[in-house]
């Protein structure tokens, strides 16, 4: 009974890119093309496209929170020698709640300048902080006595990933307070987060394997 | 004439972990935004969301019956060397069940508060035994005569596996005669099969490739 | 400006692979839950679901149509050393056709009980009709002085599936005529032949690599 | 700090294949199957189908479109030994805009016969542009100090591809304004453009691996 893991990690790797791929790109359903009767009523196709933007800046704000999350799966994945059974099923956890970001989406989309935004908007950070916890989970399982990692790494570099992954549980609570408080304050600070995150200067910070 | 099998399984492991990726991402398909007019009547957004529950219940179980599904598949698939063309038509029947599994689940959500629970609850049972039985053709048909097998599987694992699957059917026609007398009984029974496969004290007992 | 092919398949495999599983999985979106109305107007779920037949019907025919093309892809492409760019426009043709079935089949789905049912079965056995011509196309232009053919592949290999193909077009003029007679008859016939090429007993006359 | 950029494409290029197979095949949800009621009161199913022409323009045309850049992404990619953050972003944001074509096309469908066709057409064009000019960063990135680039491909290469890409936006920019004039003419040429690369004749001209 003891662990002999399988030993690759390439057709977990494609369903991973197949499930995020898929909830990237329908991500695209949530921006509508605006019926005619809804541009006679807006006074013309372009104000009736302009009052869609809360749909245009999910889209925007989900694409880039899916993309970087997709990089960091990438990358992540460099570091593991292979697979097993619970790691697979804390992977598809992840999966999971990747995939309910689309919904997430059309859901602050709907409500963001409704009274309720704020519940709305704590959905999504609430969401965002269940994937950040669950990154965590999938590197330390991984991790743990080095049981799926590649003989290569080496433990400073699990050790700096996990100690920038715990800034990101307690950046998500702060959104779901803020959320809270202002519905476009927390989703915003959610969407600053992706920014900087996909910004040039700080490519260093993200998750590297070793060379 | 003789059977000279195409010597690779890679494709039609692409192919699979396409559509099983596909399958399992659509799903969220099935979870609504609630209208502003929804929300309304049913006095605020938070009511609102808490009425779709049957959506969420089925997503959340949909989701981990096709994730150790296609687990399932992905172990199964190390165990073949090559696939021939009723392989293939085998695997397509597998995927175009596990394709409706969406549209099941959807049915599920629809119908589980109505009188007519049974009905939906039953479609999703029979479907899970149809898939249980598929598999396990999918195996006999490679394991005949080891004619699609690595040289390396053994027998006894093959054995092992096929004794296990043996208690798959009598489960689903289970759960169907349970859906019959109670829907949630019958839906609960599915989920709890693919929550005792995900669960980390059994990943033993699940197929593994020998090694 | 010699003819100098890119050297590999796998990308254009891959994103084949990728159209075909999004078409064939989406097929399922043609199967609809019955609203909660519609099954108290059929006096049950039972009646409604029943109602729908001709979505389950066409869900099944397609899907095997689609899953017989993807087969003889997947086997087409192992004649295949390389690609250029006119094959790779061939094949985007090929896909695009392919990607039209879920439509062609909702709309046989919907109207085939209605008196205009000839025209959307028409619609269908068209489509159907030009997807095999440009399988033709594929194969000729490929084998066209051996332009695109692994070494290994003989010459014999190309001719015995091109005299294969060479009854696919007339099937399918004949499934137009019949269609326009009869709907039933006509896509009748479009799923007899891709169970035809289902059935095990035949299996040794569908496309083979040369081994 | 030093640049050492992860060592392969192929995860990054399958992600890409991912998204854009996506994008392609979900256009075909832009055609609509005409209802019972549309038909009857257009007098017909046939003229209830050829009322929806621009349905069937947008699909060919954004088909088309779709799989040049797919071409054109994967003929790219050969030039490129890896990736790093900066590019993965710039990929990002190409995808994204990809992603949003199925978007563009409904919406001129929807109102090229409207009198406010212009608006609808002007959007496409500009996400042409967008996309055009975004291919352009993406090599210009990877080239700058050949910082991605295979050792084997040759500057003049690069010089060729940049020389040609030059043309693209500028035809795009003019397509806006045509649009602005007339919303057919500016669509047109976009589908010109589009049918251009795809004629056979042009094949050498678009970017092609050193060999």
């Amino acid at each position: 009974m003891a662990d002999t893991p399988v030993k690759d990690t390439a057709r977990t790797e494609a369903f991973s890119d197949g499930v995020i791929a898929i909830a990237i790109t329908i991500l695209a359903f949530g921006i509508h093309v605006p019926t005619r009767e809804e541009s006679e009523a807006a006074g013309g196709l372009l104000n009736a496209l302009a009052y869609h933007w809360p749909e245009y800046f999910g889209y925007f704000t989900s694409f880039l929170v899916i993309l970087i999350m997709w990089i960091n799966h990438h990358r992540l994945f460099r570091l593991f020698r292979c697979v097993d059974h619970n790691f697979l099923i804390i992977n598809g956890l992840l999966l999971m709640c990747v995939s309910l970001i689309p919904f997430a989406t059309d859901l602050v989309a709907e409500y963001l300048r409704q009274p309720e935004a704020n519940i709305a908007a704590m959905v999504y950070c609430v969401l965002s902080l269940v994937i950040a916890l669950l990154f965590q989970v999938l590197v330390r399982y991984a991790a743990h006595q080095r049981r799926l990692l590649m003989p290569s790494v080496r433990d400073e570099t699990i050790a700096a990933i996990l100690r920038q992954y715990r800034f990101g549980p307690v950046i998500y609570v702060v959104s779901i307070v803020l959320a809270a408080l202002d519905a476009r304050v927390g989703i915003g600070l959610i969407g600053l987060i992706a920014l900087y995150f996909a910004l040039p200067s700080h490519r260093d910070e993200i998750v590297r394997p070793t060379t």
